[in-house]
Protein backbone atom coordinates (compact mmCIF):
# COMPACT_ATOMS: atom_id res chain seq x y z
CA UNK A 1 0.00 0.00 0.00
CA UNK A 2 1.22 3.42 -0.64
CA UNK A 3 2.08 6.18 2.05
CA UNK A 4 0.84 9.00 0.36
CA UNK A 5 -1.42 9.34 -2.88
CA UNK A 6 -2.68 12.52 -4.09
CA UNK A 7 -5.96 11.47 -3.87
CA UNK A 8 -6.00 9.55 -0.23
CA UNK A 9 -8.63 12.07 1.56
CA UNK A 10 -11.05 11.54 -1.28
CA UNK A 11 -10.44 7.99 -1.76
CA UNK A 12 -10.83 7.53 2.48
CA UNK A 13 -14.19 9.38 2.39
CA UNK A 14 -15.39 7.03 -0.42
CA UNK A 15 -14.77 3.80 1.46
CA UNK A 16 -16.09 5.22 4.80
CA UNK A 17 -19.27 5.86 3.10
CA UNK A 18 -19.96 2.72 1.61
CA UNK A 19 -18.57 0.89 4.58
CA UNK A 20 -21.23 2.79 6.38
CA UNK A 21 -24.19 2.39 4.39
CA UNK A 22 -23.42 -1.55 3.99
CA UNK A 23 -22.80 -2.03 7.10
CA UNK A 24 -23.56 0.47 9.41
CA UNK A 25 -22.01 2.93 11.03
CA UNK A 26 -21.08 1.87 14.19
CA UNK A 27 -20.32 -1.86 12.90
CA UNK A 28 -17.37 -0.13 10.74
CA UNK A 29 -13.90 0.51 11.90
CA UNK A 30 -11.02 2.64 10.84
CA UNK A 31 -8.85 -0.14 9.44
CA UNK A 32 -11.71 -1.82 7.32
CA UNK A 33 -11.96 1.93 5.87
CA UNK A 34 -7.77 1.89 5.15
CA UNK A 35 -8.07 -0.96 3.88
CA UNK A 36 -11.07 -0.64 1.22
CA UNK A 37 -9.48 2.68 0.06
CA UNK A 38 -5.94 0.52 -0.36
CA UNK A 39 -4.39 2.92 2.38
CA UNK A 40 -2.72 2.66 5.90
CA UNK A 41 -4.60 2.81 9.39
CA UNK A 42 -1.55 5.26 9.81
CA UNK A 43 -2.58 7.25 6.61
CA UNK A 44 -6.20 7.49 7.53
CA UNK A 45 -5.17 9.31 10.79
CA UNK A 46 -3.02 11.86 8.79
CA UNK A 47 -6.56 12.81 7.71
CA UNK A 48 -9.23 12.57 9.95
CA UNK A 49 -9.18 12.51 14.12
CA UNK A 50 -11.53 9.25 13.93
CA UNK A 51 -14.12 7.66 11.43
CA UNK A 52 -17.01 10.46 12.21
CA UNK A 53 -14.70 12.97 10.96
CA UNK A 54 -14.93 11.67 7.57
CA UNK A 55 -18.33 12.59 7.11
CA UNK A 56 -17.19 15.67 7.42
CA UNK A 57 -14.86 17.30 4.87
CA UNK A 58 -16.52 20.33 6.49
CA UNK A 59 -13.53 21.16 9.19
CA UNK A 60 -12.44 23.92 6.42
CA UNK A 61 -16.11 25.48 6.12
CA UNK A 62 -15.45 28.17 8.92
CA UNK A 63 -12.13 28.88 7.21
CA UNK A 64 -13.72 29.29 4.16
CA UNK A 65 -16.43 31.31 4.89
CA UNK A 66 -14.58 33.77 6.88
CA UNK A 67 -12.06 34.00 3.30
CA UNK A 68 -15.68 34.92 1.68
CA UNK A 69 -16.17 37.27 4.07
CA UNK A 70 -12.94 38.90 3.77
CA UNK A 71 -13.13 39.01 -0.09
CA UNK A 72 -17.03 40.90 -0.47
CA UNK A 73 -16.73 44.81 -1.58
CA UNK A 74 -15.70 46.94 1.75
CA UNK A 75 -19.27 48.87 1.08
CA UNK A 76 -21.38 45.39 1.27
CA UNK A 77 -24.26 46.08 3.83
CA UNK A 78 -24.64 42.81 6.42
CA UNK A 79 -27.39 41.54 4.69
CA UNK A 80 -25.20 41.52 1.85
CA UNK A 81 -22.19 39.63 3.18
CA UNK A 82 -24.67 37.27 4.37
CA UNK A 83 -26.45 36.79 0.88
CA UNK A 84 -22.70 36.29 -0.85
CA UNK A 85 -21.73 34.66 2.16
CA UNK A 86 -24.49 31.34 1.35
CA UNK A 87 -24.33 31.60 -2.47
CA UNK A 88 -20.43 31.54 -3.03
CA UNK A 89 -20.32 28.86 -0.25
CA UNK A 90 -23.17 26.95 -1.97
CA UNK A 91 -22.58 27.27 -5.35
CA UNK A 92 -18.71 26.73 -5.19
CA UNK A 93 -18.57 23.69 -2.17
CA UNK A 94 -21.58 22.17 -2.46
CA UNK A 95 -23.38 22.05 -5.49
CA UNK A 96 -21.63 19.39 -7.29
CA UNK A 97 -21.34 16.78 -4.48
CA UNK A 98 -25.49 16.79 -3.86
CA UNK A 99 -25.25 13.00 -4.15
CA UNK A 100 -22.02 12.48 -1.44
CA UNK A 101 -24.17 14.95 0.62
CA UNK A 102 -27.58 13.42 0.43
CA UNK A 103 -25.92 10.03 1.24
CA UNK A 104 -23.76 11.45 4.43
CA UNK A 105 -27.24 12.73 5.34
CA UNK A 106 -29.10 9.39 5.60
CA UNK A 107 -26.07 7.52 7.37
CA UNK A 108 -25.75 11.02 10.07
CA UNK A 109 -29.24 10.64 10.96
CA UNK A 110 -28.92 7.17 11.74
CA UNK A 111 -26.43 8.02 14.56
CA UNK A 112 -26.91 9.80 17.42
CA UNK A 113 -23.59 10.87 18.02
CA UNK A 114 -23.23 11.90 14.31
CA UNK A 115 -26.34 13.90 14.60
CA UNK A 116 -24.78 15.70 18.10
CA UNK A 117 -21.55 16.31 15.66
CA UNK A 118 -23.38 18.03 13.07
CA UNK A 119 -25.76 20.17 15.33
CA UNK A 120 -21.99 21.40 16.78
CA UNK A 121 -20.53 21.68 13.06
CA UNK A 122 -23.87 23.67 12.32
CA UNK A 123 -22.69 25.95 15.40
CA UNK A 124 -19.42 26.86 14.00
CA UNK A 125 -20.43 27.97 10.58
CA UNK A 126 -22.48 29.95 12.61
CA UNK A 127 -20.12 31.49 14.47
CA UNK A 128 -17.96 32.22 11.63
CA UNK A 129 -20.62 34.23 10.22
CA UNK A 130 -20.81 35.98 13.35
CA UNK A 131 -17.05 36.65 13.18
CA UNK A 132 -17.18 37.83 9.82
CA UNK A 133 -19.79 40.49 10.62
CA UNK A 134 -18.45 41.35 13.92
CA UNK A 135 -14.84 41.53 11.61
CA UNK A 136 -16.84 44.61 9.41
CA UNK A 137 -17.92 46.26 11.91
CA UNK A 138 -22.02 45.06 12.74
CA UNK A 139 -22.76 45.40 16.21
CA UNK A 140 -22.88 42.16 18.49
CA UNK A 141 -26.64 41.53 18.90
CA UNK A 142 -27.24 42.11 15.03
CA UNK A 143 -24.46 40.00 13.86
CA UNK A 144 -25.57 36.96 16.26
CA UNK A 145 -28.97 37.46 15.10
CA UNK A 146 -28.11 37.41 11.41
CA UNK A 147 -25.98 34.47 11.26
CA UNK A 148 -28.22 32.20 13.24
CA UNK A 149 -30.89 33.42 10.54
CA UNK A 150 -28.31 32.55 7.99
CA UNK A 151 -28.11 28.80 9.79
CA UNK A 152 -31.75 28.36 9.47
CA UNK A 153 -32.34 29.59 5.92
CA UNK A 154 -29.47 27.63 4.91
CA UNK A 155 -30.37 24.52 6.85
CA UNK A 156 -33.87 24.35 5.40
CA UNK A 157 -32.39 25.24 1.96
CA UNK A 158 -30.48 22.49 2.41
CA UNK A 159 -33.01 20.04 3.40
CA UNK A 160 -34.69 20.51 0.44
CA UNK A 161 -32.35 20.59 -1.70
CA UNK A 162 -31.13 16.53 -0.62
CA UNK A 163 -35.02 16.05 -0.68
CA UNK A 164 -35.70 17.41 -4.07
CA UNK A 165 -34.59 16.19 -7.83
CA UNK A 166 -31.25 18.49 -7.96
CA UNK A 167 -32.88 20.86 -10.52
CA UNK A 168 -32.62 23.78 -8.44
CA UNK A 169 -29.47 24.89 -7.22
CA UNK A 170 -28.97 24.84 -3.43
CA UNK A 171 -28.18 28.28 -3.53
CA UNK A 172 -31.43 29.50 -5.18
CA UNK A 173 -33.14 27.80 -2.77
CA UNK A 174 -31.50 29.24 0.19
CA UNK A 175 -31.85 32.60 -1.49
CA UNK A 176 -35.53 32.44 -1.94
CA UNK A 177 -35.64 31.32 1.82
CA UNK A 178 -33.73 34.38 2.59
CA UNK A 179 -36.29 36.91 0.81
CA UNK A 180 -39.34 34.47 2.13
CA UNK A 181 -38.05 35.45 5.74
CA UNK A 182 -37.46 39.09 4.33
CA UNK A 183 -40.97 39.74 2.64
CA UNK A 184 -42.76 38.16 6.16
CA UNK A 185 -40.26 40.62 8.02
CA UNK A 186 -40.67 43.88 6.24
CA UNK A 187 -44.64 44.02 6.55
CA UNK B 1 -48.18 12.53 53.73
CA UNK B 2 -51.70 13.38 52.02
CA UNK B 3 -52.29 12.04 49.07
CA UNK B 4 -53.59 15.08 47.20
CA UNK B 5 -52.87 18.65 47.27
CA UNK B 6 -53.60 21.97 45.53
CA UNK B 7 -50.18 22.85 45.34
CA UNK B 8 -48.53 19.42 44.64
CA UNK B 9 -46.95 20.52 41.61
CA UNK B 10 -45.32 23.48 42.62
CA UNK B 11 -44.38 21.80 45.90
CA UNK B 12 -42.46 19.10 43.89
CA UNK B 13 -40.57 21.71 41.72
CA UNK B 14 -39.50 23.41 44.31
CA UNK B 15 -38.31 20.20 46.27
CA UNK B 16 -36.34 18.56 42.81
CA UNK B 17 -34.32 22.27 42.20
CA UNK B 18 -33.37 22.52 45.59
CA UNK B 19 -31.78 18.93 45.56
CA UNK B 20 -30.28 19.19 41.76
CA UNK B 21 -28.76 22.56 43.27
CA UNK B 22 -27.37 21.21 46.26
CA UNK B 23 -26.17 17.74 45.08
CA UNK B 24 -26.64 17.13 41.54
CA UNK B 25 -29.38 16.22 38.94
CA UNK B 26 -27.84 12.67 38.58
CA UNK B 27 -27.45 11.90 42.19
CA UNK B 28 -30.85 13.10 43.06
CA UNK B 29 -33.49 10.44 42.61
CA UNK B 30 -37.61 10.52 42.71
CA UNK B 31 -38.07 9.41 46.17
CA UNK B 32 -35.59 11.59 47.31
CA UNK B 33 -37.70 15.07 45.62
CA UNK B 34 -41.03 13.81 46.98
CA UNK B 35 -40.32 13.47 50.08
CA UNK B 36 -38.71 16.49 50.35
CA UNK B 37 -42.15 17.89 48.71
CA UNK B 38 -43.81 16.03 51.67
CA UNK B 39 -45.51 13.80 48.91
CA UNK B 40 -45.46 10.29 47.54
CA UNK B 41 -43.77 8.68 44.76
CA UNK B 42 -47.01 8.16 43.75
CA UNK B 43 -47.84 11.60 43.37
CA UNK B 44 -44.78 12.51 41.78
CA UNK B 45 -45.45 10.43 39.00
CA UNK B 46 -49.08 11.99 38.41
CA UNK B 47 -47.63 14.88 37.58
CA UNK B 48 -44.22 13.87 35.94
CA UNK B 49 -43.24 10.90 33.86
CA UNK B 50 -39.77 10.88 35.04
CA UNK B 51 -37.39 13.27 37.30
CA UNK B 52 -36.10 15.36 33.74
CA UNK B 53 -39.42 16.83 33.42
CA UNK B 54 -39.82 18.51 36.67
CA UNK B 55 -37.31 20.72 34.94
CA UNK B 56 -39.80 21.73 32.60
CA UNK B 57 -43.25 23.05 33.45
CA UNK B 58 -42.88 23.56 29.97
CA UNK B 59 -45.09 20.66 28.33
CA UNK B 60 -48.15 23.25 28.35
CA UNK B 61 -46.51 25.62 26.70
CA UNK B 62 -47.34 24.60 23.20
CA UNK B 63 -51.11 24.55 23.90
CA UNK B 64 -50.64 28.28 25.08
CA UNK B 65 -49.22 28.96 21.84
CA UNK B 66 -51.89 27.75 20.00
CA UNK B 67 -54.73 29.50 22.37
CA UNK B 68 -52.43 33.01 21.79
CA UNK B 69 -52.46 32.59 18.25
CA UNK B 70 -56.53 31.78 18.28
CA UNK B 71 -56.78 35.02 20.09
CA UNK B 72 -54.84 37.01 17.98
CA UNK B 73 -57.23 39.28 15.65
CA UNK B 74 -58.12 37.47 12.60
CA UNK B 75 -56.33 40.44 10.20
CA UNK B 76 -52.85 40.31 12.03
CA UNK B 77 -49.97 39.66 9.82
CA UNK B 78 -47.71 36.86 10.28
CA UNK B 79 -44.99 38.73 11.95
CA UNK B 80 -47.17 40.59 14.01
CA UNK B 81 -48.64 36.73 15.00
CA UNK B 82 -45.61 35.84 15.79
CA UNK B 83 -44.63 38.98 17.74
CA UNK B 84 -47.42 39.02 19.85
CA UNK B 85 -47.06 35.21 20.70
CA UNK B 86 -43.66 36.09 22.09
CA UNK B 87 -45.37 39.27 23.73
CA UNK B 88 -47.60 36.89 25.39
CA UNK B 89 -45.67 34.23 26.10
CA UNK B 90 -42.86 36.30 27.81
CA UNK B 91 -45.38 38.47 30.04
CA UNK B 92 -47.71 36.01 31.04
CA UNK B 93 -45.59 32.88 31.51
CA UNK B 94 -41.98 33.56 32.23
CA UNK B 95 -41.56 36.83 33.17
CA UNK B 96 -42.67 36.02 37.39
CA UNK B 97 -40.68 33.58 37.32
CA UNK B 98 -37.13 34.74 36.17
CA UNK B 99 -35.30 33.40 39.53
CA UNK B 100 -36.43 29.67 39.02
CA UNK B 101 -35.98 29.83 35.08
CA UNK B 102 -32.35 31.02 35.74
CA UNK B 103 -31.46 28.29 38.39
CA UNK B 104 -32.92 25.77 36.52
CA UNK B 105 -30.91 26.84 33.16
CA UNK B 106 -28.23 26.65 35.58
CA UNK B 107 -29.04 22.55 36.69
CA UNK B 108 -29.90 22.08 32.41
CA UNK B 109 -26.15 23.03 31.03
CA UNK B 110 -24.57 20.86 34.24
CA UNK B 111 -26.63 17.50 32.55
CA UNK B 112 -26.45 16.36 28.70
CA UNK B 113 -29.32 14.67 28.81
CA UNK B 114 -31.35 17.91 30.09
CA UNK B 115 -29.71 19.73 27.24
CA UNK B 116 -30.61 17.45 25.08
CA UNK B 117 -34.32 17.93 25.91
CA UNK B 118 -34.13 21.35 25.97
CA UNK B 119 -33.61 21.29 22.27
CA UNK B 120 -36.43 19.54 21.72
CA UNK B 121 -38.47 21.29 24.02
CA UNK B 122 -37.39 24.18 21.90
CA UNK B 123 -38.58 22.51 18.50
CA UNK B 124 -42.21 21.91 19.89
CA UNK B 125 -42.26 25.38 20.99
CA UNK B 126 -41.21 26.46 17.08
CA UNK B 127 -43.41 24.05 15.59
CA UNK B 128 -46.19 24.93 17.95
CA UNK B 129 -45.45 28.68 15.90
CA UNK B 130 -45.29 26.85 12.75
CA UNK B 131 -49.06 25.39 12.98
CA UNK B 132 -50.10 28.79 14.80
CA UNK B 133 -49.18 30.11 11.04
CA UNK B 134 -50.52 27.43 8.82
CA UNK B 135 -53.92 27.36 10.45
CA UNK B 136 -54.11 31.46 10.16
CA UNK B 137 -53.03 30.74 6.29
CA UNK B 138 -49.55 31.25 6.10
CA UNK B 139 -47.51 29.40 3.16
CA UNK B 140 -45.24 26.38 4.10
CA UNK B 141 -42.14 27.54 3.65
CA UNK B 142 -42.65 30.93 5.13
CA UNK B 143 -44.03 29.64 8.50
CA UNK B 144 -41.30 27.33 9.29
CA UNK B 145 -38.88 30.06 8.55
CA UNK B 146 -40.76 32.55 10.78
CA UNK B 147 -40.97 30.14 13.58
CA UNK B 148 -37.51 29.09 13.50
CA UNK B 149 -36.65 33.05 13.60
CA UNK B 150 -38.83 33.25 16.33
CA UNK B 151 -36.91 30.53 18.44
CA UNK B 152 -33.54 32.28 17.69
CA UNK B 153 -34.39 35.70 18.91
CA UNK B 154 -36.28 34.36 21.89
CA UNK B 155 -33.39 32.49 22.67
CA UNK B 156 -31.30 35.06 22.31
CA UNK B 157 -32.96 37.17 24.34
CA UNK B 158 -34.02 34.60 27.01
CA UNK B 159 -30.04 34.17 27.96
CA UNK B 160 -29.63 38.25 27.83
CA UNK B 161 -32.76 38.21 30.34
CA UNK B 162 -31.32 35.70 32.28
CA UNK B 163 -28.24 37.09 32.51
CA UNK B 164 -29.09 40.22 32.93
CA UNK B 165 -30.02 42.20 36.58
CA UNK B 166 -33.62 41.83 35.58
CA UNK B 167 -34.25 45.63 34.95
CA UNK B 168 -35.85 44.82 31.38
CA UNK B 169 -38.47 42.23 30.63
CA UNK B 170 -38.18 39.73 28.43
CA UNK B 171 -40.41 40.41 26.02
CA UNK B 172 -38.40 43.86 25.71
CA UNK B 173 -35.73 41.99 25.33
CA UNK B 174 -37.09 39.73 22.32
CA UNK B 175 -38.64 42.14 20.55
CA UNK B 176 -35.59 44.81 20.87
CA UNK B 177 -33.97 41.06 18.92
CA UNK B 178 -36.93 41.40 16.50
CA UNK B 179 -36.61 44.75 15.18
CA UNK B 180 -33.02 44.90 15.20
CA UNK B 181 -33.17 41.48 12.61
CA UNK B 182 -35.93 43.17 10.66
CA UNK B 183 -33.82 46.53 10.43
CA UNK B 184 -31.28 44.25 9.21
CA UNK B 185 -32.43 42.80 6.94
CA UNK B 186 -34.49 45.59 5.09
CA UNK B 187 -31.40 47.26 3.95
Amino acid sequence: MSRWRPDARERLEAAALELFERQGFAATTVPQIAERAGLTTRTFFRYFADKREVMYAGDQFPALVARIFAEAPADASPVDLVTTSIQRFSDEELEHQRDTIRRRSAIIQSDPGLRERSLRKRADLSEAVRDGLLRRGVPDRTAALLADMAATVFEMALSEWIDGDGERALSVLALENLNLLREALAV
